[in-house]
């Protein structure tokens, strides 16, 4: 009999796996994937560039269709959700989104990659308010409601305001894509500062890029709801008065999936993400999960995390097809193991790079970690060039070891340059050590010292370390 | 009675030295600098940038000035340059460049920072032919010479055409800014590709780049004369025939400038620059040297080499310097060392970024290191982003061991991620190891599998090795 293996979730991390197991199977292995939405492999990260026009059809945003997976033999149920697993009997019930109506599909091998769900805010009532963006099903309803919105606007019905709820990376994409795309947008947020995977100070120059671009940033303001006039939106409701706004969307940031994952019985770390091994192995035996619902080791902080990103859901995706190809040929396992995140991440806003890996301040602070700091700005080019720009870059390490903690920039042409310090952090490099390291220079892209190898001399002077160059 | 600490040059490496001691010791050390031209401490990186106007004046390529030096208590004599060292009498036989006229400067401890000179190209006669452009004098004679061609051309008198020999960064940057300033250039080299730090497959992408731009490129071409009409040049004579041209600039590479260190019995190593320990000690009690006139370490090929690079003389100077301030101080040494280098080397040109770090295949070949390559073209972006551009990358690991060896890039906003590979490369990172560190991910700056990655994981395959993700 041909082994069964049922993938919950058709997006980076399932369509890896299933890719992979595909690959050293093929027919041998039966490949079901059920898909809650229309949309397989996806980028969910292009999802605001469909907002703001910068892409124009959503199946741009589609790496491979549910027709392609088919045709090369897996077999993609779109429209199905997963309800509960029976890990004894191994079945997944599963239902029909848009009848209701429910089956069972039984399996050999599970991979439960159910990515996460996005925060929603509920009123009085019992309803939610504003869109919320997230899949892509939704990026489509909310472009559909911007197009139509824009029409309006353009006929003078109104002003076109949009209010965006969040200040992760999604609501200051989408505030940004609001305003090229002709709206008045405002963000909001609860917290005191935009952008909370930045220090302070540094989410303080995201602010500005924010401003200057046009967008009105309201922080610590908490919406309470909409007030409507019939069912058109006259102004978002919050603890700070009225904000008027025709449209509401909300990028409150997301929790992993875990809820039928819990039902067979896999168990949930401190982080609420599903705990795995390095192969992707839960707790219960024969289900394995990959992608935004599970939880990862920060190696710099030596601690589990949930960390929702594409990079990591298709590296863990390929480690757990590994394992589970090796699995299923008789083998005792893969030989690949996710080694750990160190936090690293990036994006670009309205002309400014925004780029971060290990630890804030903040966080080393609140990990009791005794630490160092440097904060200064420098430029992306030699100083002499025309329009050099300018970088801020902010850098944390560690009393008495002086290993790299983390590194945050801010500024023009910086942001694919945290991966210099995102590989020390992988490999526990001190501020000593990398002073000295043999990087690149040249006119259009610096100074004689690396703006990364700067902090790091600052560094060995604020941690009274040696040599101090 | 004070120590003397003589230096001999005045850019990166001996003003870096002389500023440290003059901080450590202040008036106690009595510090002089030979300089032969009239500058100090500028950026000979910068040069071509003067020619091609995009940087106006030449003194903004001078970090710091003589008189600045003088002020701050570093008695900088320029017009000066070295004959002759006796390092038993421990004096500097030194001749003033206009008058010829010499005099003696006696020291406790030297530090020898003549940097490299420029290859000439001599023709039967004894003359030699063409602009040569190396020292920042050289640059603003050149530019000055430019000046005068295009009014020239302007008037009507000519075509304005400039030859350009040599491939090197400052010979494809000079034939870039001619373009710039509407000029005819060719480029002519003896060798049969294009900068030959990299390999020629990589290379033919910079020659495309330059020929898109519109400068004539002809290889495997030896310049022999030049062809005059009295004080005018008619045309370059080459074995290939005439190239008419009304200039030609010399850009043929440069040695490093040991003689005078010679004349001290400084010895000399197998790359033809001096022999240093990693804190720029020569082998001559009370001699040191840095700069583009020393030996590095190259960590990956385990051998010495002379690698001119402003990077790597600000950074020898200050370790020389910290040996030095130790020293005279009374103690042992400094406690900085040079770690070597790895060949990291980045560039602009005509739009195309160009890195590289580490061994290309050619030398991994030529040192008899068992190595695998793999070359491909990404995206600097998303693929389905707008104008994702476009990144040839090639890498090499050695086989077994699956150590990287080496990276090259060309293309779209790709020079400084070569960074990374230089980290990888400085700490013996596999690529086994490095295809699941956690580097950035956003659709404006690549795919989901950064392009280094994407490398690692072909190598692993094509090196057999796992786990083959």
């Amino acid at each position: 009999m041909t082994t069964r293996l049922v993938i919950i979730g058709g997006d980076a991390a399932g369509m890896s796996a299933a890719t992979h197991v595909q690959r050293v199977h093929g027919d041998d292995v039966e490949l079901v994937v059920l898909e809650r939405s229309p949309y397989t492999s996806y980028s969910m990260c292009g999802i605001p560039f469909l907002v703001g026009h910068e892409i124009d059809d959503p199946e741009d945003l589609v790496v491979r269709t549910p027709e392609e997976f088919r045709a090369q033999g897996i077999a993609v149920q779109t429209g199905i959700e997963a309800v509960a697993i029976d890990g004894s009997r191994r079945v997944v019930r599963a239902r029909q989104v848009d009848s209701g109506k429910e089956h069972e599909e039984p399996y050999d091998h599970l991979l439960y990659a159910a990515g996460a769900h996005p925060t929603r805010i509920p009123v009085p009532g019992g309803d939610e308010v504003g869109m919320v963006v997230h899949y892509l099903d939704e990026g489509v309803r909310l472009e559909r409601a911007l197009t139509a919105l824009a029409g309006e606007r353009d006929r003078g019905d109104h002003a076109g305001r949009v209010v965006v709820l969040g200040t992760g990376y999604i609501g200051l994409e989408l505030a940004e894509s609001l305003i090229q795309r002709g709206f008045a947008a405002t963000l909001v947020d609860r917290s005191a500062q935009v952008f909370k995977v930045l220090d302070a100070d540094m989410a303080a120059h995201v602010e500005q890029a924010l401003r200057a671009f046009g967008v009105d940033v309201r922080l610590e303001v908490t919406v309470e709801s909409l007030r409507m006039d019939g069912t058109r939106c006259q102004a978002v409701v919050t603890d700070a008065g009225e904000i008027p706004a025709e449209l509401l969307v909300v990028a409150a940031g997301s929790r992993p999936n875990t809820a039928v994952a819990e039902t067979a019985g896999c168990a949930v770390g401190v982080s609420g993400a599903l705990v795995v091994d390095d192969r992707g192995r839960t707790t219960v035996d024969g289900i394995w999960a990959a992608g935004d619902c599970v939880e990862v080791v920060d190696l710099v902080a030596d601690q589990r995390l949930n960390v929702q990103l594409g990079t990591h859901a298709n590296k863990q995706g390929r480690i757990a097809g590994i394992d589970l190809a090796a699995v299923i040929g008789g083998a005792e396992g893969g030989d690949a193991h996710f080694p750990g995140v160190v936090g690293t991440a990036v994006t670009k806003l309205c002309g400014t790079e925004i780029a971060r890996t290990g630890l804030t301040v903040t966080e080393a602070t609140e990990l009791g970690i005794e630490h160092a700091a440097v904060a200064f700005t420098g430029t992306a080019k030699a100083g002499y060039m025309p329009d050099p720009g300018e970088v801020h870059v902010k850098m944390v390490a560690e009393r008495g070891s002086g290993r790299l903690l983390g590194a945050q920039l801010v500024g023009t042409r910086c942001a694919k340059h945290i991966d210099v310090a995102a590989s020390w952090l992988m490999m526990g490099v001190t501020v000593q050590e990398a002073q000295l390291f043999d990087l690149s220079y040249a006119p259009p892209f610096g100074g004689v010292w690396d703006l990364l190898q700067v902090g790091c001399r600052k560094l060995v002077g604020e941690l009274g370390l040696s040599p101090r160059l």
